[in-house]
Protein backbone atom coordinates (compact mmCIF):
# COMPACT_ATOMS: atom_id res chain seq x y z
CA UNK A 1 0.00 0.00 0.00
CA UNK A 2 0.98 3.85 -0.19
CA UNK A 3 3.31 2.28 -3.57
CA UNK A 4 1.74 5.13 -5.25
CA UNK A 5 2.20 7.83 -2.52
CA UNK A 6 5.94 6.61 -2.07
CA UNK A 7 6.70 6.57 -5.46
CA UNK A 8 5.32 10.20 -5.68
CA UNK A 9 7.55 11.55 -3.53
CA UNK A 10 10.91 12.01 -6.17
CA UNK A 11 8.00 13.99 -8.45
CA UNK A 12 7.37 16.58 -5.18
CA UNK A 13 8.77 19.79 -5.90
CA UNK A 14 9.04 23.03 -3.77
CA UNK A 15 6.39 24.96 -4.96
CA UNK A 16 3.92 22.69 -5.30
CA UNK A 17 0.45 23.03 -3.54
CA UNK A 18 -2.95 22.27 -2.83
CA UNK A 19 -5.83 23.48 -1.53
CA UNK A 20 -9.14 22.81 0.62
CA UNK A 21 -11.84 25.41 0.13
CA UNK A 22 -15.14 25.57 2.92
CA UNK A 23 -18.13 27.53 3.98
CA UNK A 24 -18.28 27.09 7.52
CA UNK A 25 -21.90 26.92 8.71
CA UNK A 26 -23.19 27.55 12.35
CA UNK A 27 -23.58 23.65 12.18
CA UNK A 28 -19.70 23.19 11.63
CA UNK A 29 -19.40 25.34 15.32
CA UNK A 30 -22.09 23.39 16.74
CA UNK A 31 -20.70 20.34 16.21
CA UNK A 32 -16.67 21.20 16.55
CA UNK A 33 -18.20 22.34 19.90
CA UNK A 34 -19.62 19.18 20.96
CA UNK A 35 -16.47 17.07 18.92
CA UNK A 36 -13.93 18.77 20.57
CA UNK A 37 -15.61 19.92 24.39
CA UNK A 38 -15.00 23.86 23.89
CA UNK A 39 -18.40 25.51 24.43
CA UNK A 40 -16.43 28.76 25.24
CA UNK A 41 -19.75 31.08 24.82
CA UNK A 42 -17.97 33.15 22.11
CA UNK A 43 -18.92 30.00 20.02
CA UNK A 44 -21.88 29.48 21.53
CA UNK A 45 -24.03 32.42 22.72
CA UNK A 46 -24.68 35.30 20.59
CA UNK A 47 -25.60 37.25 23.75
CA UNK A 48 -21.97 37.05 25.19
CA UNK A 49 -20.06 37.02 22.11
CA UNK A 50 -21.91 39.94 20.88
CA UNK A 51 -20.34 42.42 23.87
CA UNK A 52 -17.09 40.77 23.30
CA UNK A 53 -14.17 42.12 21.09
CA UNK A 54 -15.89 39.92 18.31
CA UNK A 55 -19.52 41.75 18.25
CA UNK A 56 -20.52 38.01 17.52
CA UNK A 57 -20.13 34.54 17.79
CA UNK A 58 -17.03 33.25 15.77
CA UNK A 59 -15.58 29.95 14.72
CA UNK A 60 -13.04 27.82 16.87
CA UNK A 61 -9.54 28.72 15.66
CA UNK A 62 -8.77 24.64 15.64
CA UNK A 63 -11.76 23.97 13.42
CA UNK A 64 -9.64 26.64 10.73
CA UNK A 65 -6.73 24.98 11.50
CA UNK A 66 -8.26 21.30 10.87
CA UNK A 67 -8.45 22.17 7.33
CA UNK A 68 -4.94 22.54 7.01
CA UNK A 69 -4.92 18.98 7.84
CA UNK A 70 -7.46 17.94 5.54
CA UNK A 71 -5.03 19.27 2.73
CA UNK A 72 -2.40 17.48 4.10
CA UNK A 73 -4.14 14.00 4.94
CA UNK A 74 -5.67 13.56 1.62
CA UNK A 75 -4.25 16.44 -1.33
CA UNK A 76 -0.94 17.54 -1.00
CA UNK A 77 1.05 14.92 0.21
CA UNK A 78 -2.08 12.85 0.99
CA UNK A 79 -3.07 9.53 2.65
CA UNK A 80 0.28 7.97 4.01
CA UNK A 81 1.82 10.67 5.02
CA UNK A 82 3.01 10.86 8.67
CA UNK A 83 2.25 14.25 10.60
CA UNK A 84 4.70 15.56 12.65
CA UNK A 85 4.13 19.24 13.80
CA UNK A 86 2.20 22.11 12.97
CA UNK A 87 2.80 26.01 14.33
CA UNK A 88 -0.87 28.58 14.17
CA UNK A 89 -1.07 31.79 14.44
CA UNK A 90 -4.52 32.77 14.37
CA UNK A 91 -4.69 36.28 12.58
CA UNK A 92 -8.04 37.40 12.42
CA UNK A 93 -11.78 35.88 13.58
CA UNK A 94 -14.03 33.55 11.05
CA UNK A 95 -17.89 32.84 11.17
CA UNK A 96 -20.09 31.29 10.49
CA UNK A 97 -20.86 31.88 6.57
CA UNK A 98 -17.50 32.75 5.74
CA UNK A 99 -15.78 30.52 3.07
CA UNK A 100 -12.00 29.53 4.24
CA UNK A 101 -9.25 28.03 1.90
CA UNK A 102 -6.86 26.51 3.24
CA UNK A 103 -3.58 26.22 1.36
CA UNK A 104 -0.52 24.25 1.84
CA UNK A 105 2.81 24.78 -0.47
CA UNK A 106 6.04 22.92 -0.02
CA UNK A 107 8.76 24.51 1.49
CA UNK A 108 11.64 22.21 1.85
CA UNK A 109 11.93 19.06 1.02
CA UNK A 110 14.64 16.96 3.18
CA UNK A 111 14.67 13.47 0.83
CA UNK A 112 17.40 11.81 3.58
CA UNK A 113 14.48 12.43 6.16
CA UNK A 114 11.53 12.34 3.56
CA UNK A 115 10.35 15.22 5.19
CA UNK A 116 8.42 18.12 3.83
CA UNK A 117 8.19 21.47 5.38
CA UNK A 118 4.71 23.53 4.14
CA UNK A 119 3.57 26.31 4.21
CA UNK A 120 0.32 26.67 5.64
CA UNK A 121 -2.19 29.30 5.85
CA UNK A 122 -5.80 30.02 5.90
CA UNK A 123 -8.04 32.85 4.21
CA UNK A 124 -11.17 34.69 3.80
CA UNK A 125 -11.14 36.58 0.45
CA UNK A 126 -7.86 38.69 1.22
CA UNK A 127 -7.34 37.95 4.97
CA UNK A 128 -5.25 35.99 6.08
CA UNK A 129 -6.74 34.11 9.21
CA UNK A 130 -4.64 31.37 10.61
CA UNK A 131 -0.74 30.57 9.21
CA UNK A 132 1.73 28.58 9.81
CA UNK A 133 3.92 25.98 9.21
CA UNK A 134 3.58 21.92 8.73
CA UNK A 135 6.17 19.33 8.83
CA UNK A 136 5.40 15.80 7.25
CA UNK A 137 6.88 12.43 6.60
CA UNK A 138 6.07 10.03 4.25
CA UNK A 139 7.40 6.47 4.64
CA UNK A 140 9.13 4.07 2.27
CA UNK A 141 6.33 1.97 1.20
CA UNK A 142 8.59 -1.56 2.45
CA UNK A 143 9.06 0.46 5.65
CA UNK A 144 5.33 0.69 6.10
CA UNK A 145 4.65 -3.27 4.90
CA UNK A 146 7.75 -4.36 7.49
CA UNK A 147 5.88 -2.28 10.12
CA UNK A 148 3.01 -3.53 9.25
CA UNK A 149 3.93 -7.58 9.33
CA UNK A 150 5.21 -6.48 13.00
CA UNK A 151 9.54 -6.59 11.52
CA UNK A 152 9.83 -3.05 13.10
CA UNK A 153 8.28 -0.94 15.89
CA UNK B 1 -18.58 41.13 30.52
CA UNK B 2 -15.32 39.43 31.24
CA UNK B 3 -14.97 41.55 34.26
CA UNK B 4 -14.24 38.28 36.21
CA UNK B 5 -11.53 37.12 33.80
CA UNK B 6 -9.72 40.44 34.17
CA UNK B 7 -9.91 40.78 37.44
CA UNK B 8 -8.71 37.13 37.70
CA UNK B 9 -5.31 38.72 35.20
CA UNK B 10 -3.37 39.66 38.52
CA UNK B 11 -3.90 36.31 40.17
CA UNK B 12 -2.11 34.10 37.26
CA UNK B 13 0.70 32.47 38.57
CA UNK B 14 3.54 30.50 36.44
CA UNK B 15 3.00 26.70 37.20
CA UNK B 16 -0.53 27.01 37.24
CA UNK B 17 -2.98 24.66 35.42
CA UNK B 18 -5.66 23.34 34.47
CA UNK B 19 -6.80 19.89 31.91
CA UNK B 20 -9.90 18.39 29.81
CA UNK B 21 -9.90 14.52 29.34
CA UNK B 22 -12.18 13.08 27.42
CA UNK B 23 -12.27 9.56 25.69
CA UNK B 24 -11.88 8.95 22.27
CA UNK B 25 -15.04 7.53 20.84
CA UNK B 26 -15.38 6.50 17.18
CA UNK B 27 -18.21 8.64 16.99
CA UNK B 28 -15.94 11.58 17.84
CA UNK B 29 -13.01 10.45 14.90
CA UNK B 30 -16.42 10.45 12.45
CA UNK B 31 -17.99 13.62 13.60
CA UNK B 32 -14.54 15.32 13.32
CA UNK B 33 -14.12 13.87 9.64
CA UNK B 34 -17.26 15.08 9.11
CA UNK B 35 -16.64 18.48 10.54
CA UNK B 36 -13.49 18.98 9.39
CA UNK B 37 -13.61 17.37 5.79
CA UNK B 38 -10.24 14.69 6.21
CA UNK B 39 -11.89 11.62 5.24
CA UNK B 40 -8.06 10.52 5.05
CA UNK B 41 -8.58 6.56 5.26
CA UNK B 42 -6.46 6.13 7.92
CA UNK B 43 -8.83 7.48 10.37
CA UNK B 44 -11.88 6.14 8.47
CA UNK B 45 -10.95 2.40 6.51
CA UNK B 46 -9.86 0.27 8.98
CA UNK B 47 -8.49 -2.66 6.22
CA UNK B 48 -6.56 0.17 4.82
CA UNK B 49 -5.31 1.61 8.21
CA UNK B 50 -4.53 -2.02 9.24
CA UNK B 51 -1.80 -2.02 6.77
CA UNK B 52 -0.38 1.20 7.31
CA UNK B 53 2.23 1.99 9.88
CA UNK B 54 -0.67 2.71 12.85
CA UNK B 55 -1.67 -0.91 12.05
CA UNK B 56 -5.75 0.58 12.26
CA UNK B 57 -7.04 3.80 12.50
CA UNK B 58 -6.10 6.19 14.16
CA UNK B 59 -7.75 9.86 15.38
CA UNK B 60 -7.18 12.86 13.38
CA UNK B 61 -4.28 14.69 15.51
CA UNK B 62 -6.27 17.67 15.46
CA UNK B 63 -9.02 16.03 16.82
CA UNK B 64 -6.60 15.31 19.97
CA UNK B 65 -5.54 18.65 19.95
CA UNK B 66 -8.51 20.29 19.99
CA UNK B 67 -8.83 19.49 23.15
CA UNK B 68 -6.39 21.84 24.40
CA UNK B 69 -8.06 24.75 22.71
CA UNK B 70 -11.06 23.36 25.18
CA UNK B 71 -8.39 23.89 28.17
CA UNK B 72 -7.89 27.44 27.17
CA UNK B 73 -11.01 28.71 26.24
CA UNK B 74 -13.18 27.20 29.14
CA UNK B 75 -10.69 26.80 31.74
CA UNK B 76 -7.40 28.50 32.00
CA UNK B 77 -7.60 31.68 30.98
CA UNK B 78 -11.40 30.74 30.07
CA UNK B 79 -14.10 32.83 28.19
CA UNK B 80 -12.79 35.97 27.06
CA UNK B 81 -9.02 34.91 26.30
CA UNK B 82 -7.64 35.47 22.73
CA UNK B 83 -6.17 32.40 21.01
CA UNK B 84 -2.87 33.48 19.25
CA UNK B 85 -0.93 31.28 18.28
CA UNK B 86 -0.67 27.66 18.98
CA UNK B 87 2.73 25.09 18.21
CA UNK B 88 2.03 21.11 17.70
CA UNK B 89 4.58 18.17 17.73
CA UNK B 90 2.42 15.16 17.37
CA UNK B 91 4.12 12.08 19.68
CA UNK B 92 2.31 8.91 18.87
CA UNK B 93 -1.07 7.77 17.30
CA UNK B 94 -4.52 7.95 19.37
CA UNK B 95 -6.92 5.54 18.91
CA UNK B 96 -10.77 5.28 20.01
CA UNK B 97 -11.04 3.78 23.29
CA UNK B 98 -7.93 5.75 24.33
CA UNK B 99 -8.28 8.85 26.97
CA UNK B 100 -6.76 11.65 26.36
CA UNK B 101 -5.77 14.40 29.03
CA UNK B 102 -5.25 17.94 27.88
CA UNK B 103 -3.35 19.98 30.50
CA UNK B 104 -2.00 23.54 29.93
CA UNK B 105 0.48 25.07 32.50
CA UNK B 106 0.89 28.93 32.49
CA UNK B 107 4.85 28.99 31.29
CA UNK B 108 5.67 32.99 31.18
CA UNK B 109 3.41 35.99 32.30
CA UNK B 110 3.79 39.35 30.20
CA UNK B 111 1.87 42.06 32.28
CA UNK B 112 2.49 44.50 29.53
CA UNK B 113 1.20 42.77 26.74
CA UNK B 114 -1.06 40.72 28.36
CA UNK B 115 0.44 37.87 27.10
CA UNK B 116 0.63 34.35 29.01
CA UNK B 117 2.62 31.75 27.56
CA UNK B 118 1.50 28.25 28.00
CA UNK B 119 3.23 24.77 27.79
CA UNK B 120 0.55 22.38 26.60
CA UNK B 121 0.87 18.32 26.74
CA UNK B 122 -2.07 15.71 26.05
CA UNK B 123 -0.87 12.27 27.34
CA UNK B 124 -2.68 8.64 26.81
CA UNK B 125 -1.44 7.25 30.08
CA UNK B 126 2.46 7.64 30.57
CA UNK B 127 2.85 8.91 26.64
CA UNK B 128 2.91 11.97 25.49
CA UNK B 129 0.91 12.09 22.09
CA UNK B 130 1.01 15.70 21.76
CA UNK B 131 3.01 18.63 23.23
CA UNK B 132 3.60 22.09 22.13
CA UNK B 133 3.23 25.98 23.74
CA UNK B 134 0.44 28.25 23.01
CA UNK B 135 0.35 31.88 23.28
CA UNK B 136 -2.82 33.80 24.81
CA UNK B 137 -4.15 37.31 25.48
CA UNK B 138 -6.55 38.47 27.65
CA UNK B 139 -7.98 42.33 27.02
CA UNK B 140 -8.90 44.77 29.63
CA UNK B 141 -12.23 45.01 30.41
CA UNK B 142 -12.66 48.57 29.64
CA UNK B 143 -11.18 47.63 25.77
CA UNK B 144 -13.52 44.54 25.40
CA UNK B 145 -16.12 47.31 26.09
CA UNK B 146 -14.68 49.97 24.03
CA UNK B 147 -14.47 48.03 21.00
CA UNK B 148 -18.19 46.38 21.63
CA UNK B 149 -19.13 50.16 21.67
CA UNK B 150 -17.49 50.61 18.48
CA UNK B 151 -14.81 53.10 19.70
CA UNK B 152 -12.08 51.29 18.45
CA UNK B 153 -10.98 48.74 16.00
Amino acid sequence: MDQALTDRFNELEVGQSATYARTISEADIVLFAGVSGDDNPVHLNEIYAAESMFKGRIAHGMLTASYISTVIGTRLPGPGSIYLGQNLKFRAPVRAGDTVTATVTIKEIDPAKRRLTLTTICTVGDTAVVEGEAVVMLPKAEDVKATAEGAAA
